[in-house]
Order: C-alpha cells, then structure tokens, then sequence
C-alpha cells in the first residue's frame, strides 16, 4: 500500500506518519484508493522552518516575482484541468460541468492572475507619504501563512490554490496549505502545479508546501508557533473557534470564515408584486449546490398572511420536485441531519423533506422548515443553528415590528437580503430593518439572492462575529483580501537609497497609487 | 466625603458603589483629595446600553456630525487648559511646561481636529465602487468602543480624548471610556468639555460617557459584552493580555499597545563618527518624561570594542548628571525595580543607578545596564522584560553576527533603530540588520531616536504582537487609526437612493477620495 507524499520544503516525500486516511466518493460513500498521511507533529515543524526560511529569503521581494509565480501557476493549473476536475468530481460529487470546469476552475485561476496583477502594480499596500515629516508607510509581508481551507469549493478556496492563498502569496508570504480531508487528491493535483510554478520562478524551496492532515492538537501547535505569521481558516465554527483560540493566545491574526445563516426579509408588496419569481430565485440559490455555500440563504423572514403562505406553498413545490444533490460527506450528511433536529427542538416545523432522500449516497431530501416569528424572538440563539446543506427556514412574523425585531436578535452574518416592491410600497418597512440588519451583516443585498460572490475590489465576503473572526476584513476581493496577510511597515527618516522602491520619489510603476501629503496619486514626488 | 459623579447616559451622577479610590501626586506621595467610585457591574451595564441606544440613533449618520462634535470638543478643552494642566501635573508630575501645556495639550486638540477633518472629508472610509458589478463597499461604524487610557499620557492618549477616542468617534461610534486611575480628575475635566460639546452638537445622550475604575473581572465582562463593538486599551501586558482573552473569546476586536523596548543599533563606523551627538540624543530620548513613553529605548546593541566602552561611558556621565523625574506612581516605581531586579537576575550587570533616588517621592535612580551579546543570546526572553522608566540595557555585541542574532530574537516592538555611518561605512552591516530588524518592528529609523511619533498619516505607531495585538493597525495616524473602530460594509445591487451618500454616482463631497472601478478619483461616476 503506497502511502501519497506530502510537499515539504520543496520535495514530495514520504511521510514519517503511520496513520493514514482515505477520501470518500460522496455520490456512492465507496472509499478512494488513495491513501494520505496524517503528519506528525515534527513534520509540520519541519514545515514550519521551511516556510520561515523562504519567508527570510524573499524578504525585500518586489511584487513582480510573486506575480510571476502566481501567472505561472494559474497556467500549470489550466494544464491539469481535466485531472483536477474528474478528480475534484470523484472527492465531492459536485458535477463535472458547469459548476467545476466551467464555473469554479476559472475562477480559481481568474483570482491567482487578479491577485498576480495587484502585487506587480503594489497599489494593495497603500503606500503612505508625509514629505514634510519624511515618514512613509506601507503594507509588507507578515511571514508564513497557514491555509486551511474548507470542503465546499474543492478549487475556489483549495488551501493550496484558492483566494487566501493568492492573497497571502500576493502579499509576499510563503504558504502552508492544510488541505482538507475531503479533497486530498485534488489539492494535491495543485501542489504538484504550485510546486512546478514555484520551480519555474525561482521561488525557495519553502514556499509552497502542503500536508493533507493534522491532529486537532497539532493544528493548534501549528497556527500558535512563533514563527508562524497568519492563519487563514474556513470552514466551520466549532473547528475554527478553537483554532482561533490557539492563535489568538499567540498573538497571531488568524482570518476565520465561518458558518452563516444569510438572511433572507422579503417584504410583503414585493411578495404581492412578483412571488413566483422570487420563489424561483429562491429555490435557485438555496439548492445550488446542495446548499453548500457559505451565503446559502439559511433563514427567510416574511410577513404572516395569504401571500406568505402561498409563497411557502410555491417554494415547498419546487423543493420537491428538485432532486436532492449530493452533500460533502457522510460528516456533512450527520451534521445536516443534526441541524435540521435542533432547529425542530427549538420550536420550528418541517414544512418539507426532513429525511433521507432516494438520491446520491451521502444526501437529505431537499427541506424546509418554517416557525413563527414571536417565537423565533422566544428562541432566536437555538432557531439559527446553520444546518449546512440543502434546507431553510422560514420564520413569519405578525408585525412589522416583529420584523424588525427578527433583524436585531441576528448573529453575525456574512450577507443579508432585502426583497421590497419595486414602486417603492415597501420603503418605509425596509428603512425601520436596513439599518439593522445593515450592523449585522458584511454584504447587504436588494432584490437578489447571496449566493454569488463576485470577484470584485468592491466585494465584501465578510461579517461581524461569529461569521468570521473580524469584520474589517474580506476574503473575497482583491486588493482588500491582501491586508490580511501583511503588517504595517513604517520608515521614519530612513535614508531614500534603503527606502522600499515604492516610497522612494520616483513612482516605480506608473500603475502603482499613492497617498502622498493627503492626495492619491500616480505621480512621483519631490524628496 | 463627597464621591465624584460618573458620565452616564448624559447625566452627571452619584455611583451607586460604595468603593472608591483617591489619585496620588506622585511628586510628593500625597493622596489627592477627590474620592472617585468603582463602578459596579450594574452601572457598567447601563453604560454599555446607553452606548447601544446611542450607537443605534446615529446609524447612517453622516461624517458632519461627529465632525462637529469633535471641533467643539476641541474647543471645550482649550477653555479647560488651566485647570487641565494643573490638574494632570499634580496627578502626574509632569511639568507644566513645556510638556503638558504646549506639547500634549495642543496634541491632543490636533488630534481631534485632524479626526474631525477626515470625519468630514470621509476619504477614511475607503469607498470602494465597482460600476459594472453595481457593489459599493466602505468602512462604517462598529458599534459602542470602549476605550481604556494609558497612566503616561494624560491627555493625548486619555480614554475621553486621545488617539483612540478620536478615531472611535471620526468612525461614528459611541465611546465608553474607562479612565486610568492615576489621573481622574484630568479625565474628569475632559469628560466635562465633552459632555458641554456632546449637548451644543445634538449628540445622543450615550454617547460620550466615563466610568473611572472597574474591577479586573467586570473589565472582561465589559470587553466581550454582545452590545458591545471593539475595544481600544493602551497599558501594561498583564492587564491588556486579560483584556484581550476576554474580547478574543467574545469574537471583539480589541487593539492593544502594550510594552515595548524599542531596540537601537549604534554601528560601529556610527559611533566613530559622532558618538558624543549620540550620547546626547540618546539620553534625551531615554530620560524624556522620566522614560515613561511607550517608545522610550529600552533596548541598545553595540559592537564591543573601545568606541563602545567610550560611549557607554559618555552616557553614563549624562544619566548620573541628570536629574531623576518622577515616575508616575508607586506602581510604576516599584515595576520599575522589579523589571531592573529581573533583567539583572537575567545576567545583565548595573552601569549607573539600578536604586532609588534622592528626588521626587516616587522615582529612581537613572539607570543603565549592560550584558553581553552572547549571554544576551542565551537568555533573550529574560532580558526584554520591559523595566518602564528611566533606564536602558546595553547589548553589546562581539561580532556583526551577533548583532544581527540580536535583532533575531527581538519580541515584536513598535519601534526599531539603526544608526549607521552618514559616509556608508555601516552600510553592508545595515544591510544584514535591516531586514531582520524591519519584520520585527513597526516602525524602523534611520539615525533618530524613537521618542518622537508624528501624528502623520504616514505614521505607524504599532508593531508585531506583543507591542500590539495586530500589526495591520496604527493607533496614531488618521486616516488609518480610524479604521480600527469599523466594519466594512458592502451594499450589493442596493438601490441607488438607498445607497450612502459616499457610494452614490455623485460625490458628496469634493474632498471625498474614492476607489471607483481601479482608479483612485474624487469625480462622479456614472450609474
């Protein structure tokens, strides 16, 4: 039994580990052949010290040669389409096209030549001029990153391929991927083109590296280690809250994406004026895969009367007769089903599904739950369990008020949603919960659904607390998502010769934004 | 025996606590006469739900209001000068002048202008527009920030009127200050002007509010209270490491300042060349305000040999001939001598002072310490322990090697120094310092003492953990400061009249700098 090698300080070698595990194809819960290594503690140790000393051997980088390398890798990335996606097909059953060739696999190489091409113009760092005092500032890197990334975009957030790593390389930092159990394979397809990409380029050895599991224990060891310098993590909130812990007594940022429940408030003139259309957009949204996004519209909040029901009634209808998809895994499959019991212990009704579907291996029938909002307001902590996957629920309020009062008991989330009448017969209802669900919320939508997240500087893929771990950040959306992965870096009086090339006087790319003496500019200045 | 009122809710009023504490002039060891309350857990409370109603009137507020606010604040504390210049020279034993009356004063009325200035302008919140995806974002408020000052700067680091609270409020949010207990009669005085100037502008009544003293428990609960937004604390590393477990836990962002050495690099050809100017520098930076600043030199690396025994020498004359300051209070006298008790235990021996002094009740003997580079190297974690006052350790290093491992095992600091040869004779040794020394600082210098940070937005005053509790942040220098006390804020097909003024097609504001479509600009766009 051949044992899959880990990347480690620039060679794939055999793991000193003895324990091993295997992906499992969720479409038919048959185990995949290949076995990978849970690496031991002095493994990633090892991995550790690599990555310090490439973080120690780039220092004073320009961007261009993290550029080249992210170009380079976007384009072994294209050469191994077809591998990565019947492999990233076999490890999560999300289908071969559209969703992974067609929709995720470019935007995963979209987003490496976006991040290519802001850490060549350097715009990112915010290069900072006060020429009277002779101060400059900018963003530089931090050191090495750890990425663990999550199961439900097997490309788009791959540890080792997806947006924090593109971020956390354009800031000019070496990568620990820690690939998620689910999609060893696939995440390995990757490395081996990062690893090709970074050969090619001339990074060091330690740049890239990749293990593929870690004890819970050893996760924590890894994100608190002194010479680590950021963590980025998605995935759920139990796993995510402790490593939080360990790096938060470290002193260490760690950038958490967590669960989300993604409020849906349709209000009552815009359910009159075009119900059928929005039950499908609905439907749409919640059922892509499988409900396995991270902006899944988990809960919808409407107003109690004929047009509610109806629209229930309507949503319920396409709920059953969508087929129910594949989920993750069998841990995705119990903690869907788990969900779904708690938020009915806490009050809520099944209006559909609930149980087992007749469908693919690891899956739930296609379910809905429904609860009234006074008593959502009685229960609001227990009623917003995120059951991950393919359910929603929906909670009628009585009044506007309640309604309201539905917004201000929300958690933190990613992204909520207001559907209003189009001539404006909802406005005053919509200005009392705007501005409350506004504080709770890192996107706010109108009339759309959250499940696409645009790659966009303008983008928000963030929240309050407990969605992510900080809200001023984004993980989605260059150059914003590049901070994360940086530290601020003063020159006081430093002589120009030593300067970094962006804070000397001549601009060193005419691309490259400035803020000099209180103004944005492209130009050069006067020393 | 009258106890002093708290600010709570817009109303001077008697603390239900029966406990209380007296300030000390630390000049002469008497307590001051004023009686100021501990505040218990219930009054604590009803301040975090003032600050919450407060928060919830201002949401979409424009910048003018608290623009407003901040410029008669400003205008409020000038009136106060005399009484808060004597009140905090007797509560600290700074002298009047220069040091409280026309450098920290007229800092801090400049601080909270400049607040009020980018307040207005809004540049600070980044708006950022992508035209053809029709998604704004921008930094909004976060909600209620409570701000814990520091003992060293009365006035330009105070809860109710320094750095932090300026920016808490340029981001429009409510502050809750918790007054150091050294110095409550001046922040008394403050909390006054701010009251007088919160009314004259039409604030909500939660909005500036002041509690003096809690306990070490009720501070944690205050820091992770569900209404809360961030925190801001500036102090010592015990009580602000409790602080941040406390937030960390709740999921607040807490920005720290903590201790710092500030490490400084006087190379060889450096001190051959101009070593009495240095001395010189050195010693005012070193026993400015006693050394009681957070960037004060607590850390000296040499390279062995007569130039250093000369200099060491020259600055030991200065330290023995200058006189002892006060020191801030019998807390800091006695860290003081217990951080010398420790860097000594650590195997540093004394050059001068290391006991007490013959001048102002609590203070100390100017000191100066020295340990070898190697035995430094042994023992690194020991010898950074921060001795808060007027005292500095000298490194001194056998080899260029040494110097540089020096730099390696440096803790995060705020600030790092490296004076070099003018002619470049230094240069190839600056060259393997530097970049070691940049990663481990927040602001690197060329040939300048640290004590000096410019309210620039060029400024960096921040630094890897543990001088900070995350290096993408500078608690001086607006516009960045005021990021700190923000959430980003994404609006997502919103439509257009519902959209802030700064994400409209119109520019607001002529001084407003947008991020539109990957160009820096302060036209309009079109929809």
């Amino acid at each position: 039994m051949q044992i899959q090698p880990v990347l480690i300080n620039g060679q794939w070698i055999k793991s000193t580990s003895s324990k091993t595990f295997q992906a499992v194809n969720p479409a038919t819960a048959e185990l995949l052949a290949p076995q990978f290594p849970v690496s031991p503690w002095e493994e990633i140790e090892s991995v550790i010290e690599a990555a310090s000393a490439a973080a120690n051997e780039m220092r004073g980088w320009s961007g261009d040669r993290f550029a080249a390398f992210l170009e380079a890798y976007a384009a072994e990335i294209e050469k191994r389409t077809d591998a990565l996606v019947q492999t990233a097909h076999q490890e999560t059953g999300y289908p071969e096209s559209p969703r992974l060739r067609d929709g995720e696999l470019p935007r995963t190489t979209n987003q490496l030549r976006q991040a290519a091409t802001h850490a060549r113009e350097g715009s990112w760092a915010q290069p900072t001029i006060d020429t009277v005092a002779g101060i400059g500032s900018l963003f530089g890197p931090i050191g090495p990153v750890a990425v663990f990334g999550p199961n439900n975009f097997p490309f788009a957030f791959n540890s080792i391929a997806g947006g924090d790593f593109a971020a956390a390389v354009a800031a000019g930092n070496p990568v620990i991927a820690k690939g998620h159990s689910s999609h060893p394979k696939t995440t390995q397809i990757f490395a081996e083109a990062a690893d090709a990409a970074a050969k090619a380029t001339n990074m060091p050895t330690g740049f890239v590296q990749l293990i593929y599991r870690t004890s819970h224990t050893d996760g924590c060891r890894l994100v608190s280690h002194p010479l680590m310098g950021a963590i980025g993590y998605t995935g759920g909130r139990n796993a995510g809250l402790t490593i939080k812990e360990a790096a938060d007594k470290a002193g260490k940022p760690v950038y958490l994406e967590l669960s989300s429940i993604n409020p849906v408030f349709i209000l009552p003139e815009a359910l009159a004026e075009r119900s059928a259309e929005i039950a499908e957009e609905f439907k749409g949204s919640c059922l892509m895969g499988t409900g396995q996004f991270c902006t899944n519209p988990g809960l919808v909040a409407l107003k109690a009367g004929e047009a509610a029901n109806a629209f229930i009634e309507q949503v319920k209808q396409k709920f059953e007769a969508a087929p129910a998809g594949v989920l993750l895994s069998e841990g995705v499959q119990k903690g869907f089903q788990s969900g779904i019991a708690a938020i009915q212990s806490a009050g809520a009704t099944l209006v559909t599904g609930g149980g087992a579907s007749d469908g693919p291996a690891f899956s739930c029938a296609n379910t809905l739950l429904k609860v009234s909002g006074s008593h959502f307001l009685k229960n609001p902590a227990a009623l917003q369990e995120e059951a991950f996957g393919n359910a929603s629920l929906f909670v009628v309020a009585e009044t506007d008020e309640e309604l309201t009062q539905i917004a201000e008991c929300l958690e933190g989330n990613l992204t909520g949603c207001i559907y209003s009448h189009t001539g404006g017969s909802d406005d005053s209802l919509y200005d009392q919960i705007a501005p409350v669900l506004r504080q709770k919320v890192g996107r706010l939508l109108n009339d759309k659904m959250p499940t696409g997240v645009a790659v966009s500087p303008a983008m928000n893929h963030g929240g309050p607390f407990p969605s992510t771990g900080h809200p001023v950040f984004t993980s989605v959306g260059i150059p914003a998502a590049i901070h994360r992965f940086s530290m601020l870096q003063c020159y006081d009086n430093v002589r120009p010769h030593r300067l970094p090339d962006a804070l000397k006087p001549q601009n060193p790319n005419p691309g490259l934004w400035r803020y000099i003496d209180g103004m944005y500019t492209q130009e050069d200045y006067s020393a």
